[in-house]
C-alpha cells in the first residue's frame, strides 16, 4: 500500500538531470563516476541496497547473510553533491515527454540511463514459474533457504516414503555458473553441514540432481573446465542429467521432456535470465527483451536515453549477439559511460565499448573451482578455489562486506561448519510463488 | 499449511521420557545439563533457533543480522543420544493422559517441563496490538527495522508536514531495559549514522519519545542508575516522559491518559511481558498468565510437570511476587532442574531453587551504560559500556555468533557505522499486524 502523501519531488539544478534506473553493478559504477560532475544525478531503486549478485547463491546455502553481499546505495553516495537517491519503482518511460513515471509520480529527465539488470527467464512455463525457486534477489535467496531448512525438519516428521524423498530430493536446472554453483553448495550441505545437524536423516537419501539442456555445463566455458565442474559436482554424489529439457512442475515432480521425471518439493531454476525491461519502449528497440544500443550504449534512434549492463543488447564485432550478462560487462559499461556522458557535456567525442574479458570462474562447494583467463590459462582444484574467493572478496562493495564475508568464509573453512541455518521466516511455495515473494 | 503427511513419532526408548517446551534460555540449559542422562528428551520449539532477547533490540537498529544473535537448536545438541528436536508449535497438555499435543500428533510424555517464556503484553489495549511493535522474536526486530528505515525512505518523499513529522518521530513505550536500550539506539542512529545517509533530511525533524507509565525508567534497578539512563537518553535529545500511560493508537497518533498525544507511525512497544501459556492447564496453577510452581519448580499438584523461566511462578521467600522474568532466572532454574531430575530419578532429595541474582545492567547507545552489582556497587558511563559489551559477549551462545557480534561491534565502534540497513522485506504495519507477522 503506497500511502497517499508521497511524491517524487526533485529540486531542480542549474545542471542538466540524468535519471538513472537501477543500482545493479552497471548504474552504481556509472553514478559513483560521475561524483559531482556535470549532471545533477537521480538514482531510482526498488531496493534501498544494491545485491553483489554472484553470491546470492551462498545466502540461499546459508553460508552468508544478507549483510555480507549487499550494501546500502546510500551509503555508496555518501558526500555526493546534488545527488538524490530516490526508493521508488520506475514504470514507464515517454521519451516525447521525456518523463519517467512512478507509482508516486512522474520525473522529468534531460538524460536517462537504463540499467534495470535482468530478471529469471521461465521460458513461458507458467507452472514452473508459480513453484520454482529463482535466485536473482536477496529475498529469493532467503526464501529459498528457508524452504530448504524446513524441508529437512520436515523430513524428520514424516514416515511417509514419498514424500521424504521429495523433501530430500533438490533439483537444480541450469549447468551455467549459478546452478553449478547452487549445486555445489548443497553438496556441500549434505557432506559436511547437515548430518550433524540431523543424525535421524541418512544423507545418503538426500539428491541433489542438476538438469541442463545443453551437452555439457558451463558452456561459456572450455570443455575442460567443463568437465572439471561435471567431476566435481559427482564426487559430492549430484546428479548431472545434460540434454533434458524441464517442461513442467506441479510442486512435487519435475517432468522431462525425455519422459523421466524426478519427485521433488525443491526445484531452483538457474536457466537462464532476461531483460527486466521498462514500459514505454518502442518495440523496435527491444530485441528479446534486452534494448538494442549503438557502440555508446545509446538507444538507437534516442540520443539522450542510454541503456547499460544486461538490458542492454550491443550487437558488434566483438559480439555479434551481444555480451553475456554478466557483472564485468555492467561495471565496465558504467564506467564508460561515465566518460561519455562527460564527453557528450563537454561536446567531445564519446568513445565506443570494447569488452575487456577478464576471464571467468566458478566454484564447486569447498576448495574446487575452475577457472579461465582469456588467453588460454585455464585450471581447476583447490588454487582456482583461492583465487576464487580471493577475487569474490575484492569485488565486494565496501570494507565491511569483504570483513564480514571473509570472517564467515574463515569460520566455515575452519569449521566445515555454516552458521546461517536459521528458519527467521517459514516459506510456503504452495501460498506465494517463489518468484513473487516480497 | 501442514502437509497432511506429517507426524509426530519419536522411538520408543528404555528411559523414561522427558518432553521440553521451548527452546529460550531455560530449556535450552535444562536439556544442554541432561546430555546423555537417564532421560529421552523430546525438545519441541516453533522454531530452528534459539534467541538471545537481550539484544534483540541491535537487530531492530540496523546494529546486527540475525546469525549473531540466533544460533541453530540443533547445532547446540549435536552429539546427543536418545535426544529429538522437533520444530512444531506445543498446543495443549492433558496432564490426565500424559500427553500433549501439537498440530501434526500428540505426543506421551513421562515427566514435562514448560519453558514456554513471555510474549508481549498488550495489556488489552486491542488497538495498540494491532498496529504496535513488539520486540520478543527475531521477526519481529526485522520488521520493526525494515519499518523504520522504510519511513525514512518515505520521509524524502513527502512535502506533508504532518506525515513527515510522524514518519520523523518514533515512540517507545516502557521504561525498563528494553525501552531504554531501543531508545538509546535509535538515538545512536539519529546522531552517528542517519544524516550521512539522508543528507535531503534534517535530523532534528527526528524525535525519539521514550514514554514510562511510573515515575521513573529503570524502576528494577536503583534511582541512580535510573536517573543516569535518564541523562544519557536526553543527551541524545529523546524525550522522556514519566508517568504517562498509552491508551490507544490509531497508526497515526499515540494517545495517552492524561491527554497528551505524539503523532507518529511507529510505536515500539516495551512495556510489559506476560507468559506464553500452552492450553489445557486447569485454572488453579495459572497466576496472571504465569505457572504456579513449588520450590522445585514443580507444577502444584502435578509432580510429573515442571515450568521453568519466564512461565514460572515461584513465590518463595526471596520472592513473594515472584522471580523477575530475565535470562538469568531462567538459565540458573533450568541447569537446578537438570541436577533435580537426575535427583528424582535416583531417587534422592531435590533441591530447592534460590536466586542468585548477578546483578543488572542496561546500555544507553553508544559509550553509555548503567550496571548494579547485587551488592552495592553501582556505576554508570564507559566503563560500564564496556562492562556491558563484554557480559553480553561471553554470554551468547557459541563461539560463531560471539566472533560475528564481536566484528560488527568492533566495527560500528570504529566506524561510527552500522551495517545492516538494508530493507530486504517492505514492511506494512496496515497490512500486517506486526505482533501476529510470520
Amino acid at each position: 500500500m503506497i500511502p497517499d502523501y508521497l511524491s517524487l519531488d526533485i529540486p531542480d539544478s542549474d545542471k542538466p538531470r540524468l535519471v538513472i534506473v537501477g543500482g545493479g553493478f552497471a548504474g552504481l559504477e556509472l553514478a559513483r563516476n560521475l561524483k559531482n560532475g556535470p549532471y545533477q544525478i537521480v538514482l531510482l531503486d526498488r531496493n534501498n541496497y544494491h545485491t553483489f549478485q554472484p553470491l546470492l547463491y551462498q545466502v540461499a546455502t546459508s553460508g552468508l547473510e544478507p549483510d555480507s553481499i549487499a550494501g546500502p546505495l546510500r551509503k555508496a553516495f555518501e558526500g555526493f553533491k546534488d545527488f538524490y537517491f530516490r526508493m521508488v519503482r520506475a514504470e514507464k518511460v515517454d521519451s516525447q515527454l521525456q518523463t519517467i513515471s512512478t507509482p508516486i509520480g512522474t520525473l522529468r529527465y534531460d538524460f536517462l540511463v537504463l540499467a534495470s539488470g535482468s530478471k529469471t527467464n521461465f521460458f513461458g512455463l507458467e507452472e514452473v514459474r508459480r513453484r520454482a525457486f529463482p535466485l536473482k534477489k536477496v529475498v529469493h535467496a532467503l526464501n529459498l533457504r528457508s524452504h530448504i531448512l524446513q524441508n529437512f525438519e520436515k523430513a524428520v516428521l514424516t514416515s511417509d516414503k514419498l514424500n521424504h524423498q521429495r523433501l530430500m530430493n533438490l533439483v537444480v536446472v541450469g549447468g551455467g555458473p549459478t546452478g553449478v554453483e547452487v549445486a555445489g553448495a548443497l553438496g556441500e550441505l549434505k557432506h559436511h553441514v547437515l548430518p550433524s545437524d540431523f543424525p535421524d536423516l541418512d544423507f545418503s537419501d538426500m539428491k541433489v540432481y542438476l538438469v541442463e539442456a545443453g551437452s555439457r555445463v558451463l558452456s561459456a566455458m572450455s570443455s575442460k573446465s567443463g568437465s572439471n565442474a561435471k567431476k566435481y559436482l559427482e564426487q559430492y554424489g549430484t546428479e548431472v542429467i545434460l540434454n533434458a529439457t524441464v517442461t513442467g512442475y506441479n510442486g512435487e515432480t519435475v517432468f522431462m521432456k525425455n519422459g523421466q521425471h524426478i519427485e521433488s518439493h525443491t526445484l531452483i531454476w538457474a536457466a537462464g535470465v532476461m531483460g527486466d525491461l521498462v514500459e514505454g519502449l518502442p518495440d523496435l528497440i527491444v530485441d528479446k527483451s534486452r534494448i538494442l544500443v549503438n557502440e555508446y550504449n545509446q538507444v538507437i534512434n534516442t540520443p539522450n536515453i542510454f541503456a547499460i549492463g544486461d538490458i542492454a543488447l550491443m550487437k558488434n564485432h566483438d559480439s555479434p549477439n551481444g555480451h553475456p550478462m554478466v557483472a564485468q560487462v555492467a561495471i565496465q559499461q558504467g564506467r564508460l559511460l561515465a566518460k561519455n556522458l562527460k564527453a557528450l557535456f563537454s561536446k567531445s567525442q564519446m568513445k565506443a565499448f570494447e569488452y575487456n574479458d577478464l576471464g571467468s570462474m566458478a566454484t564447486v562447494g569447498r576448495k574446487k573451482a575452475v577457472v579461465e583467463f582469456p588467453r588460454g590459462l585455464k585450471f581447476g582444484g583447490f588454487l582456482a578455489w583461492l583465487l576464487w574467493m580471493f577475487i569474490h572478496l575484492i569485488s565486494l562493495i565496501g570494507f565491511r562486506n569483504k570483513l564480514v564475508t571473509f570472517v564467515n568464509w574463515v569460520w566455515s573453512y575452519i569449521t566445515y561448519d555454516k552458521g546461517n541455518r536459521l528458519i527467521i521466516r517459514t516459506f510456503d511455495k504452495e501460498k506465494t510463488s517463489p518468484v513473487e515473494a516480497g
